[in-house]
């Protein structure tokens, strides 16, 4: 009942015959590069060569709700982590206290991802090969503190550290993308790619929407005035867009729901919008309908389509007007797609030339809905599991759902989804860990043959991304 | 990590102490002859003793939608594939090129059941011990095609290699079943039995509803014009059935929705109906009425009431309007039936000598709803993982999420629901091969003894369709 | 192929090393004593020192409809088992015939949980280690019947015998509690603790709701007249269970639906009941409201707040015409806590002095919804797999699905839920067994160590339903 420190064959299945099948197909993927075409790591990280991160609390806790939601959900406020606040109100600032209360409290991750992920990024980036305790906070503090001011912790090094080949951002639909302009510049040879997300002017309920759509003005030097300049404004941004590298598109939206509307509904909404005086079914409608108007551009330039839906954003009022949004108070929705997204299918969805990919946390539309609906259209590709899923569990649910109806060959391999910047080797490794798992799975049943095992273990770490993202 | 052609533990886990006694259980019942109580075979096949199957792509790949409809969502036109059109275009006709495009294709089914099913069916039934390829694509078309011309591969021949002791097809309520008249009339001793089938004249949405009722008068000699005579044609088709052998009946709805109305509703409805003026609310009131209808007359002649409820059919009109129905492009529903079979259950569920037997494509209703039914009311049994879920994983979640509360002996066996007439054994194999594994894993882990395994096995295999069906 | 009787490592998977650590991590915990903060055992059993529990019908099955809705399920009708009628008909008296009815019928248990309780209370009660047959059936009888005349088999001595620490019934509001009275005043020293369900009074469409007010009135020495005097006297009786030794509320409800009315609408409905003339609509918005109240009055006196949802209760008329209520037709429905509980969460939610327990019946709501919200909201806590789901694969899903996003200590361990007092020690085995298999899977796949292990088990079996339920 001995453990060694992560040990290679970690996570694996016990059975000898798998396990022993399912580290050779991982070590046959291990050091391919990693494809992150779906991500929210700030591009000023490699804008500036001498970018630092900071204290190892600014580095690995403040910026990921991941960590101070389970903090906050077992009685400990966030200002005693640091979260700044929007309301003015005083924060904790003593580092060393919070990193403390942290380790203090590590035993919450147990059996979790972020409590994988963590130990993870902590041997792999520092070193350290033990596990956070009370003890030795003090101590693995100062590790980190120490590496953090040397030159090899720049974001720029870590890059060619985690040997990742293209890392995509997302950035809003009026963004100027200056950071990605000063990347080019600068000569420095890392991918790094924007992506296109208009929600904050396609989703009429945005906060400041008026305002962003000001910025959408500004940004693509047409005066927004009306529906038509509207979308000639987000053309304009989406050439830019893609000027710039990127090659796809982002959408969230709460539900699936898709309807193209004639020109002068269209208009009649958006004219609405602009006077203040849109409703919540003006907003759906709106959203449903540039979703289609969405899949038409992605057509025409060839960007790919990326749609998440299904989650409650900023549930805790409470923690919203105090923290702001991403505080990890945004809670899963129920799901449906095969009604709801079927206007845009009969649009769009038999079009080889399109790639919708899909993501959602509703598990049980991954067999009910996602599966078929992918095994039949050809735009439809599924993403891989998203958020809350991004787990060993969540993964073996993915594969275990999803496989056999959609096929392989209809998913976008995976995404680290991470502003976590640290986090992604480790999170990649866990993917390539689950699927080495699941593939070895079927080998050891003789579902399939060992070259096929092979193909499918490389498709599933790096083939898949980059034909799906056109990368 | 080598993997002979189809072992014998094959699909069975890995652990070496159930994979033996999954293997042990498995070779008791193997030999066991087949009941296929639902599916869709055409009787044709054994009205015509030298009924032939034409060339591989015609036994194979044209009539069997879950092979097209994923090098379909992979972009290859159905054209490309044989596939008939209703509207007057061009197909391929060059069955040797299909079959290549196939054979270059069949990366796509890795770890899916078709991939399972067609691999297992060219070994068991053609003798072909390799795995389809770009390279062996011709030679294997050969050898298929020679071996398709001898009489062994007559369907009637077939039939009994296949150790198949009764089949059942499903059969329009206005059906001559002629075919079915003159397989008793060869004197032939297979078991072909009919199913009566009455969704055409039933739904009120069905395109040609009205010639249908027309049809239904032909066939009962009795004159539809109003709810009353429309209601004996049906009592007169189904005694008609019955006498022609058939024990079941079967039901599609788009839900599970049941509610009985009074005949003056009913009766207006129908009237509505004749006159090209129904409702589409009408039509859902008419299927859920008639659905407690069918419960009554099941419990008056005995006839196994089937129902299949969840599937969006023709979800893509594109394929719709150019290759017609059963395309693979049918999507699941969420389903409901806690409220929605309620009125059904209320009047017939109580009723030991009715059996309603339930099947839909949403596996959340399995533990949710499904298994609580089934372990309650007398009438209700649970039929076996449906369409998309008749595969490995769909077999083990369905045992996982149902037996536990519903109990084994409140299950209806298997059914192959194909139109592959060849896949017929290698559905049923991998079916009890999937049974024995489950049985093996309660063994050992101790929640049932050596006799309780063996029983339950045998019940899988056989027993419960048998009794089900009253076969 | 050979299993003993009850080996000491049934229910673990197969995988030697898995089932190694499991049974290590099990005996660790297997002489913990029993904490039961949920159930519905009678109290009368310890009010009267000399309690019997009459015939081992009476004890196993009469009271037990997880057993006889199964028997119910296969046509066997409840009269012929002895269960009591409402309607004054006869039921069968020969218990002995009975019995031998159960045990004709028992291999329809084979895989349930029931079949695991009973098996195991037999063996760990009664000493019997065989599997019950038609064969044994009577001389089975005789073993029990003759130990049930002995003092040794007093509910007190089982007490005992069962090592349980704390045993919570459930009561209803207008309870007057003598029967825990008359335990404390009978100076035995077992822990038998009230809990305060008021969903009676607070579920307007409760049949006879206008008695169980007067009833209120009368325990509570206030008279209710209206909305105001409702809330005073369930303050009251909270003051008086609290006083009793209560820790914790139970509420249930069919869906989780939560709102605050202003006083104005809630003494508007509650003067509408009172005079009988309350809408199901006004039903459902009381409900609603009341949750609010009771989660007020939580954080006010400190009881534990449990909320059971999703039970279609009663959902067989003729049973429930003939037999009563808890007779096996009770039907779950799909849920939604995420949009439904907000108003509560959103007034309550980040109190971290409020105890929240929420149980439901939708297993879809597990990694979906409810883990998202108790990692975040500090007054939310996850109860055990519920009802159906109290199974080895229940447990196993709940501890899959729940686990990563939630994590383990926003968890409130194990509660057995039930009124058939023997099962208790099964039950509390069994999920000792199934939390020391997936710990050790956690164990083996190295996703935590030795010492989180053992930590991980103590908790699962004794310490996080301590502290969730102050006990």
């Amino acid at each position: 009942m001995s453990t060694p420190f992560l040990p290679p064959e970690r996570y694996f299945d016990p059975d000898p015959a798998q396990r022993k099948i399912a580290l050779a197909l991982y070590e046959a993927v291990a050091d391919l590069p990693l494809l992150c075409p779906h991500g929210h790591v700030d591009p000023r990280l490699f804008a500036d060569p001498n970018y630092t991160f900071g204290s190892p609390v600014e580095l690995l806790i403040i910026p990921d709700h991941y960590i101070f939601r389970m903090l906050y959900s077992q009685g400990i406020p966030l200002k005693t982590l640091g979260i700044p606040r929007i309301d003015g109100g005083k924060t904790e600032t003593d580092h060393r206290r919070i990193w403390q209360i942290f380790a203090d409290h590590f035993y919450l991750f147990r059996g979790t991802p972020s409590g994988i992920w963590l130990t993870e990024s902590l041997h792999a980036v520092f070193g350290i090969a033990e596990k956070l305790t009370s003890a030795n906070a003090q101590h693995i503090y100062d590790q980190i503190n120490e590496k953090l001011t040397s030159p090899a912790f720049r974001p720029r090094a870590l890059f060619a550290q985690f040997n990742i080949e293209a890392l995509a951002t997302t950035d809003a639909a009026s963004d100027t993308l200056e950071h990605h302009q000063t990347i080019r510049d600068s000569g420095w040879n890392g991918r790094i790619l924007p992506t296109f997300r208009p929600d904050a002017v396609v989703n009429l309920d945005t906060p400041n929407w008026r305002s962003e759509i000001d910025k959408l003005s500004a940004a693509s030097s047409l005066e927004v005035t009306d529906y038509a300049s509207f979308i000639r404004a987000l053309e304009n941004r989406r050439a830019f867009f893609k000027q710039m590298g990127a090659t796809a598109t982002d959408h969230a939206a709460q539900t699936a729901y898709t309807k193209q509307l004639d020109v002068a509904q269209a208009e009649a909404i958006f004219l609405r919008a602009l006077h203040g005086t849109a409703t919540a079914d003006d907003a759906v409608r709106f959203t449903g309908h540039m979703l289609m108007e969405m899949a038409r551009m992605s057509l025409d330039d060839g960007l790919v389509m990326q749609l998440h839906v299904g989650a409650y954003r900023n549930h805790n009022p409470v923690i919203f007007e105090r923290f702001g949004k991403d505080m990890g108070a945004d809670i899963p929705l129920a799901m449906e797609f095969t009604q709801a997204i079927r206007p845009l299918l009969t649009t769009y969805g038999n079009q080889p030339n399109l790639t919708l990919i899909l993501f959602n946390l509703d598990e049980t539309t991954y067999a009910r809905e996602l599966a078929p609906l992918a095994g039949h259209y050809p735009a439809v590709k599924l993403g891989p599991p998203w958020w809350f899923h991004d787990s060993l569990n969540g993964i073996r649910r993915y594969f275990d759902q999803i496989m056999e109806t959609a096929g392989l060959y209809n998913t976008a391999g995976f995404n680290d989804d991470t502003r976590a910047y640290l986090s992604i080797p480790a999170r990649h490794d866990v993917w390539r860990r689950a699927s080495a798992n699941w593939v070895a799975g079927l080998l050891v049943r003789s579902i399939i043959d060992e070259a096929n095992a092979l193909a499918m273990m490389h498709a599933l770490a790096y083939d898949l991304t980059k034909k799906a993202y056109n990368l």
